[in-house]
């Protein structure tokens, strides 16, 4: 049996004071008027390239109630929700999953390569607490918000990172990425 | 009278997940020994001709005292210490301040062009509040620290910026370096 290496990626778009949302739940501070001189532009080819990678999205249920709200990001790829809610959906690609994150991701996860979990706070605070995520991803907005919900969770817990990426676009986002550092395992 | 623009820049070093000390007050973590290959490291004379450009620093209490426990970085610039408390110094470069921001910004810091903020996070918040920063720059580490102390104390108001700058560190350290844009003034 051939076994593929997955990877979980933890990707969330962050203003400069790391909230994810705003408090009224507006999403419109994504959208920068800021220009960058020295800032790249993806062309939606490369977008499309990038998200034809991912094989799977893990939400939480607010996430996916704001995706069926604002627009279905994800196509027709596998969307496992992590909610204790009773929820249905008439996306057959959609899954509910109530279960641990460890059984999560040795009972469903591992048959995909490119994992993509998008949000919210807490499944991404589990996600590194639990050493379960192996990338993690921040798009810095060119915004200071005040207040609303925070990127991270208290995760409680130290973890180091290794710097992967930096990328800066030209409407004044900028993209982080970091391997996540496993801790040494004994015994 | 010639009138020299003073330029205010709000500078702290942050955590991934945005503190500025971890909870039991250590800065080890500021010791990154992560590689990033596309990174540039910093000459001693780089740093030096850098520090040389700022006239006057502006700290908190805390941040004061642990400068006096650490080390004292500041060199023989002047130094403003924003504080209630009744302190005293040896340093004759040293001034401590009870008054008002907007009042300090007036009656002390115009004299100056290079003005250098450097924590913590109550005093950051309050002049981004007031709109007296004219610069964010904050360097981020490979690092979540999971609690500690916020950059931002909570600003309770959005604030729209702009991106002048993005430098990566050999050791994994991200520059962003922001512009604070003014909201329009009527009436």
């Amino acid at each position: 049996m051939a076994i593929t290496k997955s990877t979980i990626t933890i990707h969330m778009v962050s203003s400069l004071d790391g909230f994810i949302a705003s408090k009224d739940g507006s999403i419109s501070w994504m959208n920068s008027n800021d220009h960058y001189e020295n800032g790249i532009t993806l062309t939606e080819e490369d977008v499309r390239a990038f998200v034809d990678r991912i094989d799977c999205y893990v939400i939480g249920s607010h996430t996916y109630e704001h995706a069926l709200e604002l627009g279905w990001p994800y196509g027709d790829k596998p969307v496992i929700v992590l909610t204790s809610r009773n929820l249905e959906s008439d996306r057959s690609q959609v899954e509910f999953y109530s279960g641990g994150l460890q059984e999560l991701v040795r009972d469903k996860l591992e048959s995909y390569q490119k994992i993509w979990v998008a949000g919210g706070s807490k499944i991404a605070g589990d996600f590194i607490r639990l050493q379960l995520a192996d990338e993690i991803i921040i798009s810095i907005m060119p915004v200071i918000l005040g207040e609303g919900i925070p990127f991270f969770d208290q995760i409680g817990q130290e973890q180091l990172l290794h710097l992967e990426n930096v990328t800066a676009y030209q409407d004044g986002m900028v993209e982080l990425s970091y391997e996540v550092k496993r801790r040494q395992v004994t015994g």
